[in-house]
Parts: C-alpha cells; structure tokens; sequence
C-alpha cells in the first residue's frame, strides 16, 4: 500500500479479444473499461453497489480524468486494475487508478467523479453516510 | 433493389481502429453494431426516429438473430450496411441485414425485433399508425 | 451436466455499466462478448491458451451463429456465461453457448468457429493434438 | 476558425444506441472513440491515410490525455468531433480534440500521439515527407 494512496483496490482482469485492436495491443479506450470495473468493485467494497450510488437520486458520472499510457497490455495478458480515493469533496471524488501487469505499470489515470442528479445531471452533494464511508477509505492508516 | 427484399436501406460507412481486432479484421461482434445503425436510419426515414420508437411506452428489443460471417472486413474498410424488412408482425418485424464492400457479401444477417414495454420488456402491439408505415416498407414495389 | 452437451465450462461475470445501453440493459452485442470470453476459458482448460490458437499458422473465427435472447440482463446482475462443444470437424467446431443468471437462461447461442489461416483467413485443417483435445471435451461421460 | 489552432478539422456524427449507458447518456469512454474517428479523416484530409500511418514501420499511438467533460450527450444526437494540430515533434504530435453539440462544447480533450515503430513500440521519427504535411497544417493561417 502506498502511503500516499489510502487504501488501495485491486481488480485481476484478463485480457480478451473484445480489448484488442489491429494493432495487436490492447485498445487505448479500453483500458478506461479496465479501471471503471475496478471503481465499481471498490466502491461495492464500502457497502456502495450500484443501486446505491446509480438511482434515481443520484449518480456518480467522470467529469474529468487525465490519462498517461506507458506501455501496451496485449491479448491474453493478465493485468491488474486498481483504485484509490486521493480526495473527498462534498460533491465529488478524486480518484488515482492504474492499470499494471506483474510490476509493471501501464497506464496511470487521475480520475475526478462528480456527483449529479441524473435527470439533468446536476451537482448534489453526495449522501452523509456515504461521505463518511468514502473519507473513511481516503484515510492513510497510521501504522 | 431484390425483388423479395422490399425497400433496401443502405448506410455507408467506415471502418475505424475501434472497429478491428489483433487479428487485424473488423471483430465479429462489432458487425452487429454496424446493422443497427443501418436499422436506426432506415427507421428515421420512414418517419420514426428514436423518440418514436424507444420512449416510455415501447421499445424495439433484438428477439433473435442468425448471421453468417463470409468475408472479413478491414481497417479503414469503406462498408455499406443494409436493411430491408421482410415481415411485419403485430407485435415483432423481420429483417434481412447485410454489410458489404463493393460488391462483395461479408455479413449476412436475419435480425427479428420484438416491440415491448420498456419497464418489464413484456411484448406489446406496435401503434397502428408505425404499422402502416412499416407495411408500406416492406412491400414489394410492382413494376 | 446435460448430457446432450458433453462437458459444459462455466465462466462467471458482473454486467458493468460499459455492458448496459440506454434502454437500462445489456446491450444485446455485448453478450456476445461474454460468451467469447468463456469460450476463450473454456480452450485454456484444454490447455489451448492464445498462443496455441492465435498465431502466425492458425486462428479461429466465427463463421456463423444463431442467437436467441430470452430475457435480459441488467446492470450489476452476476451472470454465468457457458460454453459446450456440440460437434468437431476437422477445421471447425460447433458450440453451444448461453447466458444464464441464476437458473434462468438469458441468452441461448449455437456458435460455429472455423479453423483459418491468419494472412487470408482460407480454411484449414486443426492440427491433430489439438482435435484430439476437443474431441475429448466433447464426449459425452459415460456412467 | 481558432486563431490558436491552426486547421480545425470537424466530423459530424450521430448517436446510435451502441453509444450509450444505462444512464441514458454517452458512456464517457465512447467519446473517445468519436474523437480518434475526427483524427482518422483529419490525417486522410493531410494524404496520410490508415496505411501511410499504420503500417510494419510505424503507428502512432496514444500516449496521454486529458479530458474535460462539460456535458453529456444522449441517444440520436448529432454531434460534431473536431481534431486541430497544436504542436508537431519530431516523434510526437499534440492535438487539441472537441465533442460539441450545436454551439455547445460537450467535451474538451488534448491527446499527444506518439510515432512508434510497431513491433516493440518503440519511439521512432515521423517520416520526412510526413511532417511537413503535419506542420503545414498546424500553422496558423495569416489574413
């Protein structure tokens, strides 16, 4: 665990021929698939599932990310996904998430999610009980 | 236009990176993509775009499909995707799909759509007047 | 085991939101994704990993399927995708592939995947270790 | 025309159901697909069509990206993808691309590519003859 990443969430995934693309490697979008799979894990780990944060009420949807890709995945490969809170806000989250293999990291994201009313997508501040439980996974624990 | 065809709806288009697979060749999968905009825009030219025909009261759902995979398509491909309705039931129509390149067949596909109730996706009747339209599409012209 | 289906391999899998479609359901193209994996799986319980079936001599592909949706699968559903050899040929395979979640099934594919040299995908025969392979998995057990 | 930059390349296009989520909007993956089809036919309107630049010497490949959502699209919407040459290295390229619906920016995104040879993706040099295309169509057109 990295100390500056609060806990830190990791997904195994494979890669399939669906993720490739001519090029023989994994196609640069679908690696945004790989990390939001690892998001709606994590977040399933704080007792948040999809009917919890993707309702009527609310849903969490990315409003910006930045993404460097620094080597190819390739069909076949076995990778790892993962996702760690860097930042609580009252309406939105700030998330580091990576996509690596063995050692290896190949793609590094920062991802901010805000928190909207899905008619029309509007900010609204994220639920109390959730605010606790997603500053709770944001924490660094102190050894 | 094939006499047992009715109307015949093609749509141009052209195959991208996102399209293809490390194979090289446009992925199976993404065929299907393609015939179903040729059925979105064949729809909108008889009157009926998305607001007609995936609202609150009915959507058309795929109930069925066969398609036959005779040629590859490839990268940067210029492709024409068809669809031509060959029957039109009270509740379900069935269509005749293809992409080709040139004159050259790559897919073939019989598609049958089922109209139903977004909330449940239970079967229900299509609006008479989309019937009408649908019927007149699918009639052979006589000479 | 049905025992009309040889040996079946099960995969499990969640529909994330990048399976789903407006319509708040899995998008009808995308389990065919998820049948492609198990049959991918499927082949590596064989001892058949991408290497042995995706190189420079041979590849397979989808040469025709025939897919029949029963009900649908939505967002967060945990799924079972199957795959059973039906029949081997000395350079194609036909498969029984579905869906399923819980007991009921979802999706009910027959898939035919022709054994083709890469360059211009032309048929050719499946080398001999690895049809004695599949026709293993594809005998019934015996009591 | 943007004074700061350069050519603006744009591609109109539409959203098909394959475009979407269960939130009833474009899945945020999806634009990035728009934006690469918007950079397919820019570089075509330059003479560098997919086999000038993706070929057994040289591909370019996404290596980051920054994306502003601003806005999301839905079903049927006829949006314009844009793609402009805001800088030209001799082994990378930098764009700045849009999705806009009507006068609306939807998405803002600046993508650097780099030119890397395919086999081990390595960087290599863009192409004499290559570059010059590039950068006449990154300068700034003088009244």
């Amino acid at each position: 665990m990295n100390p500056d990443q609060g806990v830190e969430f990791s997904l195994p995934l494979r890669v399939y021929i669906e993720d490739t693309d001519a090029g023989g490697i994994v196609y640069y979008v679908n690696y945004l698939k790989f990390i939001e799979r690892a998001r709606t894990e994590f977040m399933r780990t704080l007792g948040m599932d999809r009917s919890a944060i993707f309702n009527e009420q609310m849903m969490f949807v990315v409003s910006d990310m930045a993404v460097d890709y620094r080597q190819p995945a390739r069909l076949d490969d076995e990778l790892v996904a993962t996702a760690a809170l860097r930042q609580v806000g009252g309406a939105s989250l700030k998330l580091r998430q990576t996509v690596c293999r063995g050692g290896a990291l190949l793609v590094d994201a920062a991802v901010t999610l805000a928190c909207v009313s899905p008619e029309h997508l509007t900010p609204r501040r994220i639920p109390k009980d959730m605010l606790a439980k997603l500053r709770a996974a944001s924490l660094v624990p102190s050894d």
